[in-house]
């Protein structure tokens, strides 16, 4: 085996790393989204100019708008969230370039009324390698199903 | 470190690639599931006889009959649905052949009725590397729960 | 490229080799609570000390006293359990240890009744390597969310 196919073989586990690396950020951001930590969820988006195209939601061109919008509505005591990720396509373009669908199942309960609403969907991402690691740098939600209905008891958090 | 710890360094690396694709083949099947790209579920499955037992759905020995019925059944407007997979165990049998379990999460909404379905179970799945790529083999899912309700409000898509 | 290289690339593999064996072995736990398969849930488990803190079920020490509750409360016919993974984020502390965090999505119906319960939360997850491989030597749940229903129709088995 010559010195070529030592350099392929480090390509070819560069781009394993990438791809646990990004899904791993993706996880980072939907666990942080259902416990509320906008600075982990902050930490998960590239600084500067990015596309947050949440439909219905909004769309924001920068993290820090997106999370003071989210922090108004979401961080409040009666909202009780699940973000779970299901089905990603992650597709490297280079080696700091990678777009990503993925299913999402969203689920949120009001816990003073027991209303529920839950949302499937699809996004679709772009992510970067920067110095501090891969970040999201375009992430688009698309909401197939939306179904609402009461929990038939009190729910808690 | 002699030329035989390269040939079994290549293996294990071949050994992650392989588990990468094989989820990436699923994800990208039940993702085409959600948006009735008929077209990218055939991509999925290998041409000629195999197995496709979907219980109720029925039992396909190609792709064709499958995605025929599909067609008829799901491309409908106010059809849909999620498939979510969930809980990947994959075991590589050789380096074309491999096996796995999938937990399913099914959800349908009538968009017209308002009319939910939601399904869980386990699929069982066979995969060969063809020159193609992965692509599944056998497919046989078995639901274990089924449960029905209704939206509260209007679905929409 | 050096020695030193090739071992460094070999270390790199392994790490990527303990995050698959760790999400399987997780993804193995589950699916075997969802088939009831007790020997298989108590094999994901390190013998000897352990903790098992799964809330208002109860906190165990060893995997026997946890596996014992568990068939007396979950494998009856009437129980229907979807137990998915989702959003795994693996950290390797060591070469032996890791953790890990997981939302969970869990989904019951009694077959009987028609009654359902939705919990949504996270486990906090710790692992060692074994002589068996990666074994689940601390797992804490945390519930976020729950959510009481009742299916329109006999739920099916």
């Amino acid at each position: 085996m010559q010195q070529t196919s030592m350099v392929a073989l480090e390509q070819r586990l560069q781009k394993l790393e990438a791809l646990e690396q990004i899904q791993q950020l993706k996880h980072r951001y939907l666990n942080a989204c259902d416990r509320k930590d906008v600075e982990e969820m902050r930490a998960c988006f590239a600084p500067g100019p990015i596309l947050i195209d949440y439909g219905a939601i909004g769309v924001f061109h920068d993290r820090d708008s997106f999370l003071e919008l989210y922090t108004r509505l979401a961080c409040q005591p009666n909202v009780i969230d699940l973000h779970h990720g299901a089905n990603p396509e992650i597709v490297l373009e280079s080696a700091t370039e990678a777009r990503g669908r993925w299913a999402l199942y969203y689920f949120n309960v009001d816990a003073q009324t027991g209303l529920t609403r839950q949302l499937g969907g699809q996004y679709e991402d772009r992510y970067r390698l920067t110095e501090a690691g891969w970040r999201i740098i375009e992430t688009r939600s698309r909401i197939h199903s939306t179904v609402e209905g009461h929990s038939l008891s009190t729910p808690s958090q």
